[in-house]
């Protein structure tokens, strides 16, 4: 290793530490934070976020970088990332990534207070700000003016809305498909009607976790408005929510958060605090909250093991067997709440976000436009009627936050979830049979030594080809959806 | 206001927005951070540090401060500040800053461990680092070669270990007079045999907070091994503890914290974010915890409220009245926990730590020494032996954290609580009968409107001249305790 390498190694430490101090204020903002404190709350973030950019753009890095040289695999990676990283911040001037740290840490505490209130015109004028500063942020980033393009980039490097747009509309079709055949089912659909004690939900997310393999040593677990996962390394923390009516909220918002928290809980410990320290892109990420939460979470095995899990916590809550169970968590149906939604609809509730979302950024639609829009284009989707906010575009975190671009993540982690469950269940054979007993290990394994070991090792197309031996495609997703409700509905 | 001025006090904001963060993430590390994320947690403190140090010592402060000119009392005030504050900076070598953040939240959790397993072997090898650091610290201070009183500066500007002798001499004596006569008193001592729900501790502790004015929308209560307080302006965070067999220990930590707390949360709104929004000194912020906790919290008016509360709360715990109440709050005992402590032996237990942190700073005692010369102290002090490390050299959270100097502020807040409430008392004629129906308000209100409220606008004992009239000197303090425990024990 060169003095040159290592000390530009040393500069990226030092800013990657700011980093993991700033989301673990973004998680401090949404789980601990008194209620007064969000206007302070805002000025600290955008003083953190004014040094971080600062030194992300100092120009030692720059001449570091031109003279630095890599000796194996690893230092290559760092390099690229580093370089990358560094390229993409110079674009943007400090003032607005400040000013974004700024109205964004207020957004979000505006859009809590607006989502509770179900008054969209309450969190309007801020997201209004948001959006003008976002758009601002896509200029300077964009090369060929497709602003959208420069915002997704900064989730998923390279990828294109042209590319998601044709990916998705292919998808629809067989997905809308598999819907159609579905509500013209015979089968009854299974409904819940019980009281589940929040506490206990929360006893039996936290056993879930541990089934899970989450570390509880390098990790928490906490409530909070929306379920999110935060932090790298020997500190990941996790959020669920509880609903009274509904233990499957709390239950699958843990396991998909899980998903994120083991990817980095696993990465190899000697790429912490180093380019390789976190998970390679939010596609890849999302791939494993996503397997976690259906392909291993909702399925025959593990829903068994639930039932049983269930029984013994809450009694007979009107579930008479493991495969009513299976059915009830399986269920399709018209749910206004994308991370409540079944598998089959799931996808088409990020398109819906994905296509406004787009409108947003281009200047097409305007906030103010946005609820209608969003209630609209939902009946044409889902054909049922909106009739709060909170059910509909306040129902989600990300936009209050400026995350724009970070939705078709979610779809594009599907994808990739489904390409490595393919791979998974011709490597561990007896996987039905052990998640029938709550035992994930072998699933959780493979995951960790094929995917979440080597963090930002491998690009995401490139990690998942090593893997399963071929480029990504949305082919295995969609015939396990196809062959899983089949089963399910008898079509 | 000059542009100058303007740019300077920009700058100095963002230095202290970082500040806030900084003070945060140690709350996060003491209450929320999960056991496996020390390590981690000591390189972002690290890097955390290395930038704010950075700021602090930027050379631009330097020019600006030649330039700028205040044009109000206040303006004057942050600019004497800032300059203090920017040439003490200037004098640590950031390397020096760095290393002394990442070793000290290291040796804090190393600390926690090390006082769970009462073992003082565990934690001396690190504050053996710690020590050297500080004394690089403290040498890079100091103008005229005394190590401590460099240390000191920081908590109590203009402090002098000299001064601190002869004051804490003076009252030595008449506190062991004190103490003798009180043993020799036939007055029989009142017992405690009783175990006390910890949730409804919390409980109770909760209230208390509210009736100090504690304001839950800009705070919160958590729980730590030792009990601190933490932030500032909107965001104001105390800790407490609890011990089944001992509530005191709880609600006179939380009354305590809650007297840090409330000087933080009731400076001028205006001073947010500036270098007047903090409280100026440890002496003055010592003054408001122990001047609630003691002179409010212990007297007659407010443990007759506080018995009637826990009887309704615990039901009968052995106590039959108010009376009875009153001398077992304040029961004169050779306790080994200093925060437990009477207000008779409270000073003695700051005099110990003060002589022995003196003798670690200056070379005189070496770490691997420390314990049996506590230990030998201790009982030539207080005639008790310590059997244990947890009720030893392990019981304070300062040392890991390298705070040398700190604990005599304790005593000097007693010597500013004793002066403020002789004043208080001029002023306040009903504080006896309000405070027996739990009513803080007149004693809180003159302490927010004399003290807190103006956060670091004038010195410490200008600030008590102010409202006192006169000098502060140890003579109401000790007035006080004499009159007090005359009466306690029929002395």
């Amino acid at each position: 290793m060169t003095s040159t390498y290592n000390e530009l190694v040393k500069i990226d430490k030092t800013n990657r530490g700011l980093a993991n101090i700033s989301e673990r204020s973004s998680w401090d903002q949404e789980t601990m934070m008194p209620s007064g404190a969000a206007n302070q709350r805002s000025e600290e973030t955008a003083a953190l976020q004014e040094v971080l950019h600062e030194r992300r753009i100092n120009p030692r890095i720059g001449e570091l970088l031109e003279k630095a040289v890599a000796e194996n695999i690893k230092e290559k990676a760092k390099l690229k990332i580093i370089k990358r990283e560094y390229e993409r911040y110079k674009l943007i001037p400090t003032d607005l990534a400040t000013e974004i740290a700024r109205v964004t840490s207020e957004a979000n505490w505006i859009w809590v207070e607006a989502r509770s209130e179900d008054n969209f015109s309450k969190f309007a004028p801020i997201l209004k700000e948001v959006v003008n500063l976002k758009r601002q942020e896509a200029a300077a980033l964009s090369n060929d003016g497709e602003l959208y393009n420069a915002l997704l980039s900064s989730y998923e490097w390279d990828l294109k809305s042209n590319d998601l747009e044709i990916k998705f509309n292919a998808m629809r079709k067989r997905l809308v498909s598999l819907r159609n055949k579905i509500s013209g089912s015979s089968v009854p659909q299974v409904k819940l009607n019980f009281e589940f004690d929040e506490g206990k939900q929360m006893k039996v997310a936290n056993l879930i976790a541990k089934k899970f393999q989450f570390d509880f040593h390098k990790g928490r677990i906490d409530k909070s408005v929306h379920p999110f996962s935060s932090g790298s390394g020997s500190d990941v923390r996790i959020t669920t929510r509880t609903n009274v009516g509904d233990p499957f909220n709390c239950f699958y918002s843990t396991i998909h958060e899980i998903g994120h928290a083991m990817y980095e809980q696993n990465i190899s410990e000697e790429y912490f605090l180093t380019a390789l320290g976190n998970g390679v892109s939010l596609g890849i990420h999302e791939s494993q909250s996503r397997i976690y939460e259906n392909q291993i979470g909702r399925s025959k095995g593990f829903t068994s093991w639930l039932f049983n899990v269930m029984r013994q916590e809450f009694g007979d809550f009107g579930i008479s067997d493991e495969d009513q169970f299976y059915r009830l968590v399986n269920r399709v149906s018209q749910s206004f709440i994308r991370t409540e939604a079944d598998e089959v609809n799931y996808n088409l509730h990020i398109m819906l976000r994905f296509d406004l979302e787009k409108s947003i950024i281009s200047g097409e639609l305007e906030v103010d436009d946005l609820e209608e829009a969003w209630n609209q284009r939902f009946y044409q989707d889902f054909n049922v009627k909106v009739k709060k906010s909170s059910n509909g575009v306040l129902q989600d975190v990300h936009w209050s936050y400026g995350e724009f671009g970070y939705f078709p993540t979610y779809t594009l982690g599907n994808i990739y979830a489904g390409c490595l469950y393919e791979e998974l269940r011709k490597s561990e054979r007896n996987l039905d049979s052990e998640l029938a007993i709550g035992n994930t290990a072998s699933a959780t394994q493979w995951l960790k030594n094929n995917v979440q070991v080597h963090g930002s090792l491998y690009e995401p197309e490139e990690l998942i080809e090593k893997t399963c031996g071929k480029s990504p495609t949305e082919e295995p997703l969609l015939n396990y959806l196809e062959a899983k409700y089949k089963d399910l509905y008898n079509l």
